[in-house]
């Protein structure tokens, strides 16, 4: 393990968050709120903590492998969340630093799980964090690093590895720095033009920004008590649907429909089944309202279609209160939970492709008892995956049940309830936001012991990160014989 | 596929079907009740067909494939539950044909599962038959076939591979026949100590009987409505207890200890992993009882320990309300239910053997980051796992969870509650017996529609046979291009 190296990127990324944390500087300006002050302050800390660990000295030799990625991202996400959360205790907004780091965690991760029970009375500058928190961490703050200042040496591909999500990482063209460019280059135009939408449709700027934030970043914090409920606006409805169901696709195949290749995106398997699965649980839900609610049929589709989207795309709006409906469709919203959406896009969750593996896998296996001697591969979109890819998505899936069991179990202490307790852990791996019962989009995690709050912010990072890189740091083996 | 050769294995199954009528017949002879008259009909149907079936030629060249053995257990099972369901119509005691065979599906499972109300008013010969089911599904009517008639001809092995659980299939002794004779050894022998101690405990002959025979196939039919509740007795409970566990330990580790190698049972990974987690789990819900119910510490150790042995071991008997408990013990038992006991025992669920690969493999793949260089391979018990294990092991968690979120929606469009649809549909594939909520220990399956009963059905059969089988029997594509 590199440790000098580690340290190095840690400044660097301390860097990054004091630079993201002059805009809700500005906004608090902007509107005239004191809590500018405490922005500035840990803005100031983390660029001179930043600063000194930047410059640690490394030699020329100094060569990132995969391990020192793996740790550093995990490193780097645990101070992002240690340093964002300040300013929630010093402006007071948040009082105890724990719910402060889980709101932090569950900004940066994308969840959008919260323990605030009141959201409008806070000062705008804090909000305006809270939503930007989850644009930092949507696309990935390393990724922002590299995209902003690729020079780290080489091995840098190592971070990015780390932190992007999906079992097979490529890079779009040769250069990491330029893959992050593109990358970031899509995801603000995604984010502008939501803005832009819904400032058309009647949001002011403010409560625009803040939510294309949190759409494209599939977070789901809202600036409103009521969520998107609060606008009374299909239309709204309508272009949250939209931008979500836009985050929730491999940003790999915007770069492929900019370059013209229009083939590559309409025969992507793992677009195709993310798409059917939303049209068929939509559907499937709007039936479950009709015959158990009674609601007419069709009456709830902007309803279904926008609480399916923003569940399996792991956002987390609510214009509903779905932790009433019918138990068909809350099991279909805790399934989508545990799906995700596509590799290589915001979302958290298992990924489709993964999925994909899995059921190809299956396939195969079967087939194999019936013809011994035939050997196949798996192929997606006409490429082999490879074995070894394959394999690793059986470690993710069992690490991730694995950790999603140990988290309902410790949350289940607090004796809310099984839903509650299964879907708290849940929601927080797969990083949606809201869970169903108590803890669904009408309660709040404030409800929970701050040992459940610690255990679900772990979760939260753990999933974002897709595991690894916190198991690789949290292993005692790691750290004996090195 | 051989169908000549597989139609001939299902000619012989229904002879042992039709051997195995005759002791409830017996037994309502004795208890002079009419409905002996309904099992010898069945008997006589099942023996004729059998007879039938069992002669359909067969040429000298005719081999068992693996293939050939996956479908012959799938269809013999189907045929068993078909078979096994008409003497509760026959007789009266259950009127509709599904409601028969979700009970004799969950009988063969060792699920024990129940859509029954009322269990005393029912014929003694009826719930004899109900007891035996599980014994028959316990250790394999395959396997009992084998045992009785070895002389199937080359390939029988496949059988005994297809039907026994575990992810390492291994002989005790060379010959198939022999390892059969030797397994049903151990479990009469297992069966008739219980009884004698159950009796000796102060139950009758009959109650002792039908509790051994439930017991040690790991079942948890009761011919009781309190189920071991009823009896009122510290002894039978703690007699009950061992015997359960006893059940849920490899059968191949009973032989080791005949032949005096005890150091092979004591250093036994599997086992020690099966003692630790009842251990743990036992204290944990305790510890959970006393902070959360006010229940004095130690004062629920034997319901605790209980509860935790008969739902790991995936027998499901009760002599608590376990769906009244807290959270927490309520999370633990549906986690237990979903891991289960050792390979090659009676006892369902995932298998402490395969939570045991998947965490070697999971560990091997975080030191792999480290060192990526490094080779190693997975050992249970100082011997090498085939990474065709691992991998297997692997394609049977996907398919379980698979199953496992698909039964749970079907069975959640009955709008019963989340709770509920998800541990009917763990507590089915695992064969575990009764669920949490509506479906605890106190409710029963009834409820359920028929569209549920069925899918729950196909869900033991499903988690008995260990997926395979019958993901063979209805894949599309084993019938296509044979």
């Amino acid at each position: 393990m590199n440790f000098r190296l580690i340290i190095r990127v840690l400044g660097y990324i301390l860097l990054v968050e004091a630079g993201c944390l002059v805009l809700p500087v500005l906004v608090a300006l902007y509107f005239g709120e004191d809590v500018w002050l405490s922005f500035t302050l840990v803005a100031a800390l983390c660029a001179v903590l930043g600063f000194a660990l930047s410059h640690t000295p490394i030699g020329p030799k100094d060569l990132m492998q995969g391990r020192d990625g793996y740790m550093a991202v995990a490193l780097a996400w645990l101070g992002l969340s240690a340093f964002g959360a300040l300013p929630y205790v010093v402006s007071g907004a948040i009082p105890h630093y724990l719910d402060a780091l889980f709101e932090t965690v569950s900004g940066l991760t994308t969840t959008g799980a919260t323990i605030l029970t009141e959201i409008e009375h806070l000062p705008r500058g804090v909000l305006f964090w809270r939503a930007e928190t989850q644009w930092m961490g949507g696309m990935g703050v390393l990724v922002m690093f590299l995209a902003l200042m690729p020079k780290l040496g080489g091995g840098s591909v190592h971070l990015m590895r780390a932190e992007s999500p999906g079992p097979i990482k490529s890079k779009l063209v040769p250069k990491v720095g330029d893959t992050a460019k593109i990358l970031y280059a899509i995801y603000v135009s995604l984010t502008a033009a939501e803005a832009v939408a819904l400032r058309l449709a009647g949001m002011g700027w403010y409560d625009a920004v803040t939510h294309a934030f949190t759409t494209i970043a599939t977070g789901g914090f809202s600036v409103r008590n009521a969520s998107i409920a609060a606008y009374h606006s299909t239309a709204i409805v309508w272009i949250i649907t939209v931008f979500t169901f836009l985050a929730g696709v491999n940003f790999s195949l915007f770069y492929a429909a900019l370059r013209g290749h229009w083939r590559q995106v309409l025969r992507s398997e793992e677009l195709r089944l993310y798409t059917a699965v939303i049209l068929a649980s939509t559907a499937l839900v709007c039936l479950d309202l009709h015959v158990h609610t009674g609601e007419k049929l069709g009456a709830s589709v902007t309803d279904a279609a926008f609480q399916v989207v923003t569940i399996m795309t792991t956002t987390g709006y609510a214009t509903q209160d779905f932790a009433l409906w019918p138990v068909f469709s809350r099991m279909t919203l805790a399934a989508l939970m545990f799906i995700g959406a596509c590799a290589g896009s915001t979302a958290g969750g298992v990924k489709v492709s993964r999925v994909l593996i899995h059921f190809k896998n299956l396939r195969r296996d079967l087939a194999r008892i019936i013809h011994p001697k035939h050997i196949s591969v798996i192929t997606i979109d006409d490429e082999v995956v490879d074995e070894s890819v394959v394999a690793t998505c059986h470690s993710f899936l069992v690490a991730y049940v694995v950790v999603l069991m140990a988290g309902a179990l410790i949350v289940s202490w607090d004796n809310l309830g099984f839903e509650e307790s299964l879907t708290a852990s849940m929601t927080c791996i797969g990083n949606v936001g809201p869970g169903l019962g108590l803890l669904g989009p009408a309660g709040n995690f404030s409800l929970l012991s701050y040992v459940s709050k610690v255990t679900l912010s772990l979760e939260m990072l753990m999933g974002r990160l897709e595991l690894m890189p916190l198991l690789v740091l949290l292993n005692p083996a790691t750290w004996r014989n090195r």
